[in-house]
């Protein structure tokens, strides 16, 4: 999917909300775990109930690999009913892979071809020729971490090089890899104080919000620091909204959630 | 498995090679393309042939991802065949995961429970509660990414963070993390020199020396700079070795090519 294709359905749709489709079997209802395939059903009511209210799901591959091999037919079978059935939807891996080249190079292969999502997250530490393999393939995009919604961010990432925090040297350096516009950040709510600066260096990438809802973050500085032109931003929801019951109308009241969200966002485009 | 326990292997059999099961069927004999499971085959053969050469093995997650489940069987097939015959063996996933806190934690379960991996290599970029979920493994270790052998290593790993590269940085802060015992680092070959100075910082770690062979590093001064009395050192080969032959004689060349850098190995220890 091209980031003009993405641009359009958040105007179409009034919104700019990724819903995380992080599934962890203690948590779903009861009856689904009756169901051959527990998490691939719950993914399946999930998105048929809330995709003409957000742009992009994101399941994180955690959750997935915690249930060995069904863990991966279910992720298989969700990136497929999507693209079968959604083709609009903007689909990210949250993988937050990144090795040496030929390495990268098959990671690149798992998501992008094999899978076929239109996008994968990517840690940032091995440097150019561990992102570069992802930037090569068209219409896909590559979302470099910067600054996370977690405490750890502290760690590292805001720390000082020179001038620039290491959040700041990721973006202004990542700027430089071959075929750059093909890069959005992962910049958390939890730290929407940075967006202005964020965005003196990246006006128009894309960002990807995780932190709003659960961890603290507010949708309204996000936006107010954060939108670009283009909009440029995906908030994502995961627990909030995916779990809002645990009854038998759970997709309904995750629609509720998601509609929620929705409304807010068409306030602030 | 204890560290203890992997330095005793290493003595009794005066080795510290891990070997590198990174399988790209375009490289494999062709032969073995008949089986069902060709890399699991594979493996089966190199493992058979090199095991009383070598202390560890490390499949990187990206080769298996890439063929999507039957991949994903291939890999849990290779370590559940690796436990059983041959327990004295250190397993590494390299996966290179992190992420926030509880779904670290899924990560941890599916690499140390569901595969009972020994251990696991992690990126720091995201901090100590990206890391500390799979530090709480008892007996099992985390292998966090230091100074990699790649090139895009200079992009921000070496950049100075007040007086010390973020490299250094990394390895001071994480040695404060809980269960800090239980951590190893990855310390590619190709940047030899930079050991002394790591071994200042963290005297008696394990390093995962990836790099020597194909991309260039040099065993002795590996050895030179970063042994410790404990050893401290696993040097891992894969291509090197796993390629040795394209022909039906591929897993005596690979121990061929093992027995080699073990012969070495003994003269240095």
């Amino acid at each position: 999917m091209t980031t003009e294709q993405l641009v359009s359905e958040i105007r179409k749709k009034k919104s700019f909300l990724c819903i995380g489709l992080d599934v962890d079997l203690n948590k779903i209802p009861e009856h689904l775990l009756q169901e051959d395939d527990p998490i691939f059903a719950f993914n399946k009511a999930i998105i048929d109930a809330t995709h003409h209210l957000c742009v992009a799901y994101k399941p994180n591959t955690a959750f997935y690999e915690a249930y060995g091999i069904r863990g991966w037919q279910a992720l298989q079978k969700t990136i497929a009913y999507l693209n079968e059935n959604y083709p609009e939807i903007f689909t990210i891996a949250d993988a937050k892979r990144g090795d040496i080249g030929n390495t990268s190079t098959m990671y690149a292969k798992a998501f992008f071809e094999d899978m076929a999502f239109d996008s994968v997250t990517i840690a940032p530490y091995m440097g150019k020729d561990s992102v570069e393999p992802f930037l090569a393939f068209k219409d896909k995009h590559t979302i470099l971490l910067a600054l996370t919604s977690n405490q750890g961010a502290f760690d590292f990432q805001t720390k000082k090089i020179d001038e620039n925090e290491l959040y700041k040297e990721v973006l202004k350096v990542s700027k430089t890899y071959k075929n750059a516009e093909n890069l959005m950040y992962v910049v958390g709510a939890t730290k929407a104080e940075y967006l202005a600066e964020i965005r003196d260096i990246i006006p128009e990438s894309f960002l990807l919000v995780p932190g709003v809802g659960a961890q603290g973050g507010n949708l309204q500085d996000v936006c107010k620091y954060g939108m670009a032109k283009n909009v440029g931003l995906l908030i994502n929801s995961s627990r909030g909204i995916i779990y809002a019951s645990k009854n038998s109308d759970f997709a309904q009241a995750a629609a509720l959630k998601a509609k929620e969200m929705q409304i807010d966002m068409a306030a602030l485009l």
